[in-house]
């Protein structure tokens, strides 16, 4: 979505404020130069402290205090904590899980299709569009808040999967040989004999199941959207604040929500990026996650959390805050909202650091705040709205993700994993792959690259797409575990990988664990397919005596393109001279600089064309000639390609001249 | 049991196929020299979709295409995996255990004492044994499939435990003082007040439960054995598949079951073995299990299941398969039979794969497979039937097995590992042990020489049987935890080892964990007695100046014999060394080649000799002189004793000339 | 307490015994100076083996032999492990806690506020006092056994709980405000609609209910003590065996006891102290953990449980058990008392071993107790009573090791690890730290030198109190974490350390996981506040580009004293040179010897000062000249500062001349 300017800004909770001082944060704010405050959606029991009593003084307060300091808000609905009167009046409503019951307490653990639950949100959210939707400094209303199914197991939603099954198999004995439930006696002859997902051993069911899962998220949008849009006018944006596949922080695909679809119900995507700092600030979190943010709606989007310091451990030095900033702006965001405004004085989330520390002193964090915000607010107008787009699209699939969850590769690299190493290695280059659920045929036309990682759980028809794509002159990177399984995970029966073995020219019947085994002098693990050429070429065999018959990599021309099988999991820089050569193959050039000079561009509303070259290290770095040239808009300077130093954690902002 | 022929085989599952594919398959079973396939065990819910109705045409199929190629086949019961509907009917048939009750969907997690289990399970057999009687081919059949007591704790389980210690304690006061229950106030007075043994912090009443539970297996054989018998004939076999102590493979005592006590209602002994295989096969999990196998009714057993793939990790080098097959059969085999024909396309087990990958294409696997069965097919006569019978035995123990889990060594250093270490340092030096269950001392004057690890829990009956043994002039050699405690784990209360401290002449009252404590200069780990020698020659002193006065080996002339104690987990070096001190006592000669060379012999149909020489490592070996001799079988060659060559994972079968 | 004797001895199981043979260990017992045994704690289902039967003839038997052998005794209450029985009639005694509900078995699992099980607990001490109240040689009554509250989370103890809130708070909100209960929802607006506090995810609440779980033994305690009273005369003493955290043995502060509270109805306060040996015995536990026993009553205490040969790993060089008793005296303790006579033959801790090994022969142990016992019975009168008083004080709080619990420290560190590492470092140069409950600020001014490490959570009062101390001239080494929260775990929201930046002229705003960040040259690890000194002297700066503006270690003149500060996880070798500067400060010089020599003194009772010189080492270590001064108690050696050389695990006992 474009917005009318940068949106800068921070989740504020008055509600969690140890005494009155309102009036004080949202002073410093203005001179902050944030503009934007997101509010309402954890605090159900505020609202509504009392079954049918409600109490949104303090919501009108913030409202009501926002617009006398300018400050624009986004509203969340308080759906994803519910109060402590509705676990009591209706227990079931904590939803069964793999896992048993939960108690009490935590947020996110409710049943999303228990009726008594909907009922209330449905109540809460109408009460609490009553009081918002005149307010004209709500700018967009947030559904609900990094929502999940929460691995409901209830009958509920048990029921509800039956019944989705019963529409996809007229024929009980179809669903049973596609699922292959005859192994072990798991076959299923009458529907009243299906039983309860959470004890199967067969991973086509188990996956099942978590699409089924995901499906709820997508339902409940759709339902919150068409309840908050009786309310509120369409100039007032919805939007969600979507979250990824957690490894300590914010690193791949998101395993529980499908967000592609479930944006659908959105007017623009919002996100939420949690990363390392310090030694350990690269960038690629921010880059990965705001590419799948742009991806879901196809345009700009909203960062609605990011951390300010954070836990103890992510506290930035100098210059990482300012530097995160333009980083997320550079991928496309067009807001930058920091969780939290103030550091909470109790509950669980006390040492997850706001911009202010539990004192709400000036500190270190909120004087970098200062001068990153009163920047946007002076050259945000060049900086909004930026477009940016690749020549190359890495494609991602939840169904591939639950399959190779279902079926782990020795050692435990999971498929984010996989994609990960990917995309990191292009990123090292200076290349930036959009992302693309892998459904989306119709976009593949769009990219001279595409990159295809553990596309483990494939339709013949995304397999087909594929094999389209490269006929058609596309050059294809692909590799182990591709085109292993359909959609329900049965393996296909014949040459693997299945359909794209005529594409790579190649094929394997037989894997294993590299135990001693080399491509490219360097040592493999985890994984790798024992995969013979056919008409491809090899580019690394395996190194070891029993194996050295078999192809690591290999490169193939098919029709007018080019397809590009990796079998193994490679080192690092083995794969990126991969995919450098497919690179060429695609006939995509390479930046003139590498990692930890991050260089990244999009065109901005004036149609020019808008790039950032950071340092993402601890020293500083000396640019090549050549790299920098343009008008550097908060210094005002011009670079016409002489070498340039950059501090460390530093950046330019470079405006086409 | 004697075989008119080697059996060649593997299970196979025409209720999982992809697609209509028998022919095709039981010709390339009959291309590779496949000669036996094994059905039936897995698939209640195929044979009974719904309770009461019946559809044998898959199995009717099976077995009339086996007829038609020519195949023999063996049958199981499919009592392993119970319907959806069962479970659905009758939940509690799903055992509670002490991790409370499982929820459907997994195998062998049933109560096998639950009277409506049993109850179909008679149906279910009884209608499987009317259709299978007539079949020709039918050769054998398997009664379940592995199995466990699946640590049921029903009300029906326990109610038979407070039955069974009735029985075995008039007076619950007796119960009370050999149990020691009033330690901790678990002193129980009135039958009726018999708590649940889930909860018990008392090792003599968890150990006796799990000697309990190993009877529950012992009795359902017997008990389906004699359904099967109304139906089967004589001539065909009754069978199981034993497998072992799992750590990842096939690796020591089955914990769970009595295999020599189960065994009795069994014609033939059947097991299955799963071991490393690439750089980590040593042959030794195909020896040391095959010898339990050998061991259980004192005849040829049949490998009912080994790997043909495996796990991804277990993909063989080429000629390991070949080596694999060989070695059973070396150990008295008279079967080698894969799990299983074809990788599965759904389920569990989807990554455990067959002789043929998915895609059913002629693999490496299969290549290697067809120059085994066309070898065994044409050589196989002289090969059948093999005597094997050393001159050593190494005694086992449920009892000491459980004991010793119930009371963990310092490390973790289990009952297997123990006895696994003795056993494979034999293996090393190509001595290989006979099995005997630690009660069968009507066998020990059989052999010159008795290895008993760690026979923690021990009968005086056991312990005073070796010291007969050795009074009559054999030789011991025993170690660290024999003889601590009795039958229900109650400490023997004087000098320590209880009775056999006459036997090696030494004793100890204090132990510890060696911390800087040597022996033989190899510093220990784990476990060390503190023993002082009375009249035993020490063999090694501990060195540490705190420990120096006590002996980490004895060695003691007792009347006729010799006895060797081991008070510590020595370094296999050390253990090794003692070892042949013991072998030198006994009088038994060494075999002039060691580990990666493996020899092994025993005597075929013809009453001759045949001898394997296995190369068991990675590089080509060269054999001393003096060591291969005799006509090998499948070269045709004569061998003089002269040096030979043979190639990694190869090996040679040498007849007696 | 002051004893008329030193007393050693072990606690005896006269029911345990595999045969008789009382006499045979009273003999043992009398040869080797033992002079007390404890009884009769672990046993209620021998003494009421049905509900309302009793059985007192095995107590009786104790008793009575006990006589005959001039034994002293001290007696348990059995309340700690309930008879099956009860169990069976009474299921809901087993506490249900925040796994679940436990089953019958363990010890120590039943929920101490359940009115049944109260109910019985009141009849079998009445009944077993009526049994021993004219018993001459019982001199101590023991409650229960190492009491806990057992995570007792049941209905009983919740609704408890609640009444214990409501009282607190008369408003509702206020409690919300205070807990920050509007987090995530959890806002409570109605008393009824309190949730069950297992689920909370709300760390002032969970620290709140382990608060008042802790009252539940100071309860219990005053329970007791009342009914025993009503048949006990007040020359018998009443005791308790606390026990320390546990990391594998006794390590710091009890978190689930306040034991300073529950003391107060005791008369004189036990202990129970396990401790690592061999080369892992440095005497530490042995003082720390007396210290803490000392404190509780300010006085002298029992050590009612120690380790003979304990685990396996335990097993004491030759000097160790004599260097231990002696340990123990050097602390204050007026006996030492064996966790237990005979190893046991059955039952959970049959490795726990005792005096005796399971054989009863006369063992390397008993050989060594025998010696000790002998000692003293010859020199005891000059050895009791030791009065021993530090002039410097550290300060505890259960409160704030709970605080740390709920919001851990980056990489496990605990509170008890830090208190220990503050406490160790002293223990090695040799100065001993009296230890203070925080909240005893009376006692403040009896020491030159305090000091506070991690006081997490703090009232004002505590935090007033400290700045107070230092105001009139004492000095305060405290350090990171203190003063952070208040006594609910609610952040202080002004300048952190919260009143204490003005003592120590310095203040922080943020704070993170040193990642390559070095104070004196040594890297740090888990924890640094980012402290600005403002009119503190700089001891120790950051060493790192981005924290050099920050300071580690902090020194501040308030008033007449000063205030140390430590806003880190110091190396060791730092932080003891902190240390030693803080004792400058205070004016304590520091005895000249350190580390494996342990100095420790104190005045009998005829006002002469006892000191022990330990040499805990493997070594012999010669002294260095002045350090030995005194008549050598055991050897009746006379020392005038001369250099001397202890043998390994050996001491000195200097009699001031």
């Amino acid at each position: 979505m474009k917005t009318d300017k940068l949106y800068y800004g921070a989740a504020y909770y008055e509600e969690y404020l140890p005494y009155d001082r309102i009036d004080k944060d949202f002073m410093m704010m203005n001179r902050a130069g944030i503009n934007v405050i997101r509010i309402g959606e954890s605090t159900w029991s505020t609202w509504e402290p009392v079954e049918g009593e409600f109490d949104f003084s303090l919501l009108k307060h913030m409202l009501d205090k926002a617009l006398e300091y300018d400050l624009s808000v986004i509203v969340g609905t308080p759906t994803y904590a519910i109060p402590s009167w509705m676990a009591k009046k209706y227990p079931d409503i904590l939803a069964l899980t793999h896992n048993g019951q939960g108690l009490y307490g935590h947020r996110q653990n409710m049943d999303i299709t228990n009726p008594d639950y909907l009922r209330h949100c449905e109540i809460i959210i109408r009460k609490m569009m009553e009081v918002i939707k005149d307010y004209k400094n709500v700018i967009g209303i947030q559904i609900d808040n990094e929502t999940k199914p929460y691995d409901t197991c209830t009958k509920y939603a048990q029921d509800k999967f039956v019944k989705y099954m019963q529409g996809m198999y007229k024929d009980i004995e179809e669903m049973n040989r596609e699922f292959g439930f005859n192994y072990w006696s798991n076959s299923i002859h009458r529907w009243e004999d299906f039983p309860d997902v959470r004890g199967t051993i067969n991973g086509s069911l188990s996956a099942e199941y978590k699409y089924f899962q995901r499906t709820l998220v997508t339902d409940f949008f759709e339902w919150q959207k068409n309840i908050i849009r009786e309310y509120i006018k369409d100039n007032v944006f919805i939007t969600h604040n979507f979250d990824f596949g957690w490894k300590g922080f914010s690193f791949g695909l998101q395993p529980e929500v499908n967000q592609h679809d479930a944006a659908k119900s959105l007017d623009v995507a919002g996100c939420d990026i949690y990363h390392p700092t310090r030694n350990s600030l690269t960038g690629r979190e921010i880059s990965f996650c705001g590419a799948i943010a742009y991806s879901l709606k196809k345009d700009n989007y909203l960062v609605l959390e990011t951390e300010a310091q954070g836990f103890a451990e992510w506290t930035p030095y100098e210059g990482q805050l300012r530097l995160q900033a333009y980083s997320h702006l550079a991928g496309g965001a067009n807001s930058v909202m920091y969780w939290h405004w103030f550091s909470l004085h109790n509950a669980i989330e006390t040492y997850w650091k706001g911009v202010l520390s539990h004192d709400f002193s000036e500190n270190a964090v909120y004087k970098e705040a200062c001068i990153v915000g009163n920047e946007l607010k002076k050259y945000g107008d060049k900086l909004k709205n930026l477009k940016v787009k690749s020549e190359v699209a890495i494609l991602v699939s939840n169904r591939a993700l639950s399959g190779i969850d279902e079926f782990p590769i020795f050692g435990g690299l999971t498929y984010n994993d996989i994609v990960r190493k990917f995309y990191d290695c292009f990123y090292d280059i200076n290349i930036f792959c959009d992302v693309l659920d892998s459904k989306d045929k119709e976009s593949f036309k769009n990219y001279k690259l595409i990159v295809c990682p553990a596309l483990y759980s494939a339709t013949e028809e995304e397999l087909n797409a594929l094999k389209e794509y490269v006929k058609e002159g596309g050059t294809l990177v692909t590799g182990f575990k591709t085109g292993f399984s359909d959609e329900h995970l049965k393996v296909y029966h014949d040459t693997e990988p299945h359909i794209l073995n005529e594409v790579i020219g190649a094929h394997y019947d037989q894997f294993t664990v590299p135990d001693g085994v080399c491509a490219d002098n360097k040592e493999l693990s985890n994984f790798m397919e024992l995969l013979t050429a056919d008409s491809a070429d090899v580019i690394y065999p395996y190194e070891n005596k029993h194996y050295d018959k078999y192809a690591a990599v290999t490169k193939n021309k098919y029709n007018d393109g080019f397809a590009y099988y990796v079998a193994a999991n490679l080192a690092d820089k083995t794969l990126t001279k991969v995919l450098k050569m497919a690179l060429e193959s695609a006939k995509i050039d390479l930046p003139n600089a590498t990692f930890p000079v991050v260089i990244k561009s999009g065109i901005n509303d004036y149609q020019k064309r808008i790039t950032y070259i950071f340092n993402y290290s601890d020293d500083d770095v000396t640019l090549k000639e050549g790299v920098a040239r343009g008008h550097e808009i908060l210094t005002d300077k011009v670079y016409n390609g002489e070498s340039v130093t950059i501090p460390m954690w530093s950046f330019l902002v470079l405006e086409e001249i």
